[in-house]
């Protein structure tokens, strides 16, 4: 048996360790932001009605062009687009790879605002294309002003924004995509994979689409449709965009099964956004209760909330493991990330977080 | 709307056009060589049962280890193999992208011998390679010779060789593959996704396995299996080869869905395998029909037959066409290629070929 060290791997991947955030068996999942409520039961009885069917043509390739699917992710993020607007992939990192195969690849940059989602730079590494990392304003915010100047420093081909951003929860406001869409002749890419827990009314990256051919939109199933298990990331733009991506996505890349499943999901998203509701309640009520146990939390728009004042993350990490409760160190000094998930959660992990720390 | 000349697309991809091999309705389907036996209705009743119990927990994060796969290839390949030596992809078009982003990538070349998969040249350019063509011997095939010297004078990164080979059928004798692999440092990629429909008793490049950390050789459940709509690619190799792509593979990259679906058909392997007989009946039918019809098939291993002395090949395609009958120009001159199907499907293609070609 040889080691890694044997063989002729590239050279800028010696050294590295794989991502990994502990697959561990717990009562209390808290970790990577899923969906804790399983999909209802009626919706998932639709789901493998829509598998079985599939099941019968599984021997030929699936529709390359998973027309239907775009069809169906149109009709649901509305906003007037078609699906020659959409685009899917296995996850919102296989949809990030692809784009970045498209516009970025060696010799081409990729700007973004640390902290945000940690397969960003991961990704951008893995295609050749180099990270450059801008600071963000305080409390993580980011203003057009502090984007523009970014952009201007660095003449990035891809600006990345993440809305709202993760770890963080942050909100990022509209002038500030528009501002920095104006300041660069590359491509602007808005994460909004949080987007359906954001306050209601509050406008989407989505109505700046009109007239902005190299902005480009993602969201994925994995959040507010409790879909992580399914990878299934989408993004909305220009009809070009896809046409670029034709270029470099493999062939057939997404499955039969998972078109069939994501389809019959999205026929019952009013049923399947139903949790995120309850979600966003109980996020609200971990950032107002936290406080009271001597920690503080950033605002949050999306289904997690960041909190600092944490003396030693790493023991109390290890306290809340003790008690089955899994949450993420996302290497933030003094802070800790932990998932909105049901009542019952939120009530075990709020008692057991005092519990631990208290003085 | 804006057309892709106004995106800053990389500049080597300007003016390509995506991979296309039409999808086009027709009743007699011969031109991507899937499997045309649809899944036994029982296997599919599992299939759809293991797909019902995924569809509970997809609100979670799949196994990223994708374990319970794992065991099952390595069960169903044998040959002594453990599961720390499988990985598994979505098709086998993404197995090789991944090993190319940790063995390739930019400033790395792949040495390979068209006419051969047309994936390999288009994978390789999109990871930044450098594709090097070699020569192969009369008829198709590659001696032992003919691979060290074309190793020796390019000194490639990486060796692909496919077998047996696509678009051709042609047999690759283990002489070949183990010579390459001696006149290499360079990893040694054997694409066997026709394995299952080599004559009984030939030894894969599996047996070549124990001792050469660098080969690779990679399999499909899109053929023998009858599941290119679940798109199910993986490899063997030594355990290292594994811990490399886990540096580059996105994470969770193979849904809930893709595993159960894959491990419930490797449950039933013998009942999924028994139509490979028939479809290689039929392959060997039309190499031996096609002569008494004037034209030059090339003997195969494979699930289809290459063969030349066609006239006008486009005109031919055509012709066949109207006939409901889709096969396929892969760009040899005077040759087409058909995939072997049903009795049925086989008989009406020669009688087809017969009467549209009559002179």
């Amino acid at each position: 048996m040889a080691s890694l060290s044997d063989l002729p791997i590239r050279d800028d991947l010696r050294g590295l360790t794989p991502y990994g955030a502990p697959q561990k068996h717990v009562r209390y999942a808290l970790n990577v932001n899923e969906n804790t409520h399983p999909i209802p039961e009626d919706v998932a009885r639709d789901i493998v009605e829509s598998l079985a069917r599939a099941v019968l043509t599984a021997n030929r390739y699936p529709d390359r062009e998973f027309t239907t699917l775009r069809e169906s992710l149109a009709a649901y993020l509305g906003h007037g687009l078609g699906p020659e607007q959409l685009w899917a992939a296995n996850g919102s990192n296989e949809i990030i790879q692809q784009l970045l195969q498209a516009f970025g690849g060696p010799g081409r940059s990729v700007l973004g605002f640390p902290p945000t989602y940690s397969m960003h730079p991961i990704i951008t590494a893995g295609v050749g294309s180099t990270w450059v990392a801008a600071e963000r304003d305080a409390d993580y915010e980011i203003s057009p002003e502090t984007a523009v100047r970014a952009i201007e420093q660095h003449r990035p081909d891809l600006v990345f924004l993440c809305a709202p951003n993760n770890p963080t929860g942050t909100a990022l406001p509209l002038e500030t995509i528009a501002a920095a869409y104006e300041a660069t002749d590359g491509i602007v890419f808005v994460d909004e994979a949080y987007a359906e827990f954001m306050p209601k009314g509050q406008p989407s990256a989505l109505t700046l689409l009109p007239g902005r051919e190299r902005l480009v939109v993602s969201r994925t199933m994995s959040k507010a449709f409790a879909f992580a298990g399914v990878r299934l990331g989408y993004l909305a733009a220009d009809p070009a965009i896809a046409d670029a991506l034709r270029l470099v996505r493999l062939p057939y890349h997404l499955s039969a099964l998972t078109q069939a499943a994501a389809v019959a999901a999205l026929s019952h998203a009013p049923e399947m956004l139903a949790m995120v509701d309850d979600i966003a309640f109980q996020r609200d009520r971990m950032v107002a209760e936290l406080p009271s146990l001597g920690f503080h939390p950033w605002p949050s728009e999306a289904n997690f909330v960041l909190f600092d004042g944490v003396e030693d993350p790493q023991a109390t990490f290890r306290a809340l493991l003790e008690r089955d409760i899994l949450i993420r160190d996302v290497g933030i000094p003094h802070a800790l990330r932990v998932t909105a998930g049901t009542a019952a959660e939120t009530d075990f992990f709020l008692e057991s977080l005092a519990s631990v720390t208290r003085r």
